[in-house]
Formats: structure tokens, C-alpha cells, sequence
């Protein structure tokens, strides 16, 4: 069966794509494929970020553009618990597009795959017209972990911090130079390979990547397996630039953060008993029970969820 | 060591970011990457298919446009001998395309996937100006085989016909509806994965695709193979709507057929003693000897080559 969604006009899109294979579709709507080859477990993954929609050319370098695609990529292979074997790599890019465009992007693309231990599979390199690159991980999971399998009972946490992405983007649009480290999130995310692996063998149920924001993502998780999810918005870990960018926008910097997007953080649902000591940033901001729906609170107050969607 | 190239522009610049990725590059410039998971062979592949420089809305229908893009990656696992294990799919289209374009197309990746024994794994959704489909394959190969490793000595086979892809091409360009069977080879080109295995499993020693042009994609077998290669074009298996649109433009047929592109058939280094029947078409058109560079001749006299190049 494939794997319920929650609302928004690109999971439209992907919905009405599952409806037209049918019973074919089984694979698709989740973060990763899981493919059984060989006696081992294949993650796989693919991710494709495209000049002014995902990226911009005056606020990264080539190297970044490069590495920030790959990351976002290396992140879903996170959320699986997988290593990364290695990735594939089309490019396109404008015909007049000096020779040393594509050295720079795919220098980028390969220190974020050697930071994780794989190698630049393959690629493929065609004219365009903006530059866009699809990135595809392949990766080994021994767990198998999916956004399924949250259990009544189980917790949600989430690592490192969030927002920081958004506050690069908001300093951005309006004109100001970001903050350094929150212009870091944005341009070169870390791919949270290891806490993956590291909750997956300490029990977690159910993982995803906060890629769209905690808004959707979270509701993605709760639809995956069935569950009623509450989260207390008062919780959440928040990076120093989101409080800042929000306290200049007017808003509460954990909305400002939940309805951010592309923070590469991972959401894991682990039992009740979980304490929650590791040699990582891990909070727990929600609870799963049984029934359907996802609700936010704010100091205990509900509050209509955000997020970003790439056909809004 | 990475793979040598021959000449063009779209090679130069993946010799660029080979140079620039050192050591780290040694699996980049063939059709397919080949990694050991498991105990099994895993073949790796991405292909990308760009509006304006692959397709054309007013030429292929969506669902063309989904088998063409899918089909024209699967070449490449049936060049290793592969199989297919499954494809993952980086769709990019207008924010205000319908959710029926996204479902279309992916009708005709399911179709193309579905046609070799394979699933469609995954994908990704996104914005952008024109259409492109990034198609990653992924299959076994029990053999292994690459451009590399043919002998001096083995000859060069070709399977089907070419010029139907170019044949289709240079009617739409001139104005004209294409014949039904060249508008065919171009429109839903069959990838070769039995000829592919049967070729392997009679002693092939080396194999590529001819996609961008017997003239460009036989350099490449020579040259990573470390060889000369002389191929005859007067031996060349001529599409028949290839000889009539290489009349109206008064060239020779076999120029025509060999300088097009995107035919989708195999070219096989085989040993001399290899007889050449087989279920399929399969054509001796040229011979590998010690040296290097490639002759074209037509009729005995030398003719120089063409290509097609998505940079040049």
C-alpha cells in the first residue's frame, strides 16, 4: 500500500501519481526506497534542487550549491539509518556555462559525500536552461527504518536545532547579510548520519528528515503510521538566529521555526522509556496516540500548522 | 584510473570535474556504475532528459515523453548486462502544470520500467522553468561488463538498425509528419536488456549504447578500451526511413545513420570467432586492432566523423 501523505499541493501531485500506477505504486511516498539486494537492505534516494526555487546563485557558491544538494539527498539516507555507499549526479546547466561551473558544483557534491564515506557514482550532464541538479543517494539501511511503525505511546524528538535555515532566508530576502552560523545551516546542512544509525540502535520506531518543515514533515510521520500526533511548539530546540529573525518579523520564533523548511534535522518516534541522553542535540517536543490528525500547541494553545510546499 | 574519453565538448567538461575530483573520480565517464552490494553486482545509472533538448511537447505525447526519458536510462543496465531492479524519477515542471501532466508522465515511466521487470522505487517533485526528468536506474549484472576489455582482434557488432531516431528528428525539423516506425524509434525506443545479456553471455567483451551517434559513442569504446577500432559504414544496418530522409537531403545513408543519435541499440567488442546468429538483428561493422584512435571509412575510403554533443 502506498504510504499516506498529508495535505498540500505537491503530495496532490504525487497522490494522483499513485492513483495512476496503482498497485505498482507500492514504493512511493516516503523519503526512501528500501530494496532488498543481495542479502543486503538498499536505500535509495533521489532529491533535485533547481536554481531559484531551492537555490540561488548570489547567495552560494557553486561549491555550496553543490554540497547543499547532496546534503539534502545524504539527509533522507539518514532518516533510513543507512550509510551512504555512494551517489549519481545529473547536472544541467546553461550551454555558455564555463567548464569550471561543473568542476566547482560537483567538488561541492563530492566533499558532502566524502564526509560521509561514499563516492560519486555517476552522473549525467545536459544544457538547460537555469542549473539544476538531481542528486541520487544509494545507500545500505540494517534496520530498515521507515516513517511507518510509530507505536500509541512512542515520543517524537528531534535533533540539533531548528530555524536557522529559515533565518538565512529571512535576512536574505530583506536585504541584510544572515547570521554566519545560520547561513552555514542553509548552505552547507550537515546530513545527521550518525544520530540516524545512533536512535535506530537505541529503539526508534519511525524516522523522518525535516526537509519541508516541522509543519508538514511531522504530519507526514503521524499519516505514515496511523497516529495521532501532539506537538508543544514551546519545546522546540531553536537555533540563536531564529529568535533573532523572528523577534524582527513579529513572530513567536517557534512558529517562526516549526514553519521553517530545509533544517536537515531528524524526527524520531522512540518508546516512552527513551531518556534522551546522547552525544547529540536530541529534544523531545510530542507524544503519538491512537486516532489520526496532528495538533500543535503553543504553550498549550492549538495553532494552524505551515510549512513549505514546492507547488504553493 | 578514470575511463578515457574521446573529444567533444560535453567531454571536456567531464574530464574537468574528473581532474578536479582526483582519485575520488575513478568510477565517473562510463554508462554505468558497477558496485558490489552484498555479493551481488549493482549497476547504477542517471540519465537526464531536458524540454528543448530532448523532447518537445509538440513531437511526444506525456506518456512518450515519461518511456523515451525512462528508456533511454535502461539502455544503459542493458549495455553492463544488467537487469533492472527499479528507477527513481526527479521530475521538475511548471508550478502551473496540472497534476495530470506529473501523473501522464509517470504512466509512461511505470510502462517503460514495467516493460524490463522493474518498479518505480522513487522520486522527487519539483518546480521549474521548462519540463526535465532525471531518471536514475538501478539493476544487477551478473557479468560486470563496460566499455573497457575488448582485444585486439575481437570485431565490432551492432544490434537492430540506426537512423530511425535521426530519421524522425530531421522530418519533424523539416515540417513533415515522420514515418510511423521512425516517429516510433524515437518515441518509445526499446532498451536492449535480452540482446545485452544474450551478447554477454556469448562471449562479449566489451559493450556501450549508441546514444549520442555510432561516430561519437564507438570513439568511447575504442578509447576505453585502449584500442583502434575501423568500422565500415557501408556494413551499417539501415533503418529504411533513414535511407529516405538521408535522399531528400541528398546525403549518403550510412553518413546519415552514423552521425544521429539516440538509436538505443548496443555496440559489442566480440571475439573474431564469434558467427554473429542470434534472435535479434546483430551486424559486424567494424574490427579492433592494437593502437589507438578510430577510422571511419565508407566504401574503403576515410571519412571523418560526427556526433551528437549536448554542449557543442
Amino acid at each position: 500500500m502506498p504510504l499516506p501523505l498529508a495535505g498540500g499541493p505537491e503530495f496532490d501531485r504525487i497522490r494522483a501519481i499513485v492513483n495512476e500506477l496503482g498497485p505498482r505504486a507500492s514504493a512511493l511516498g516516503g523519503d526512501v526506497a528500501l530494496v532488498p539486494v543481495g542479502g543486503e537492505l538498499l536505500a535509495l534516494s533521489t532529491d533535485v534542487s533547481v536554481e531559484g526555487v531551492h537555490f540561488r546563485r548570489d547567495w552560494l557558491s557553486l561549491e555550496e550549491i553543490g554540497w547543499r544538494s547532496t546534503a539534502s539527498a545524504l539527509s533522507d539516507l539518514a532518516a533510513a539509518a543507512a550509510d551512504c555507499v555512494g551517489v549519481l549526479v545529473a547536472l544541467t546547466a546553461n550551454a555558455r556555462e564555463p567548464e569550471e561551473t561543473f568542476a566547482s558544483v560537483m567538488r561541492g557534491v563530492d566533499a558532502a559525500v566524502e564526509s560521509v564515506g561514499g563516492l560519486v557514482l555517476g552522473g549525467d550532464l545536459s544544457r538547460g536552461e537555469g542549473m539544476s541538479l538531481a542528486v541520487t543517494v544509494v545507500g545500505r539501511s540494517a534496520p530498515g527504518i521507515t516513517r511507518r511503525g510509530a507505536r500509541a505511546g512512542d515520543r517524537l524528538w528531534v535533533t540539533g536545532e531548528l530555524g536557522g535555515s529559515r533565518a538565512a532566508l529571512a535576512a536574505w530576502n530583506a536585504g541584510r547579510t544572515p547570521d554566519s552560523s545560520a547561513r552555514e545551516r542553509f548552505a552547507r546542512p550537515v546530513p545527521r548520519m550518525t544520530a540516524g544509525r545512533w536512535l535506530a540502535d537505541h529503539g526508534a520506531t519511525a524516522m523522518m528528515d525535516v526537509s519541508d518543515g516541522l509543519g508538514a514533515d511531522a504530519g507526514h510521520l503521524a499519516a505514515a503510521s496511523g497516529l495521532a500526533l501532539r506537538i508543544e511548539l514551546a519545546q522546540l530546540p531553536l537555533h540563536h538566529a531564529a529568535r533573532a529573525e523572528a523577534a524582527l518579523a513579529g513572530q513567536r520564533s517557534a512558529l517562526f521555526a516549526a514553519w521553517g523548511g530545509e533544517d536537515y534535522e531528524l524526527l524520531a518516534a522512540m518508546p516512552a522509556e527513551f531518556a534522551g541522553t546522547a552525544e547529540f542535540s536530541l529534544t523531545r517536543i510530542g507524544d503519538f496516540s491512537s486516532g489520526t490528525g496532528i495538533t500543535f500547541t503553543l504553550d498549550g494553545r492549538p495553532v494552524a500548522p505551515g510549512g513549505y510546499d514546492h507547488f504553493a
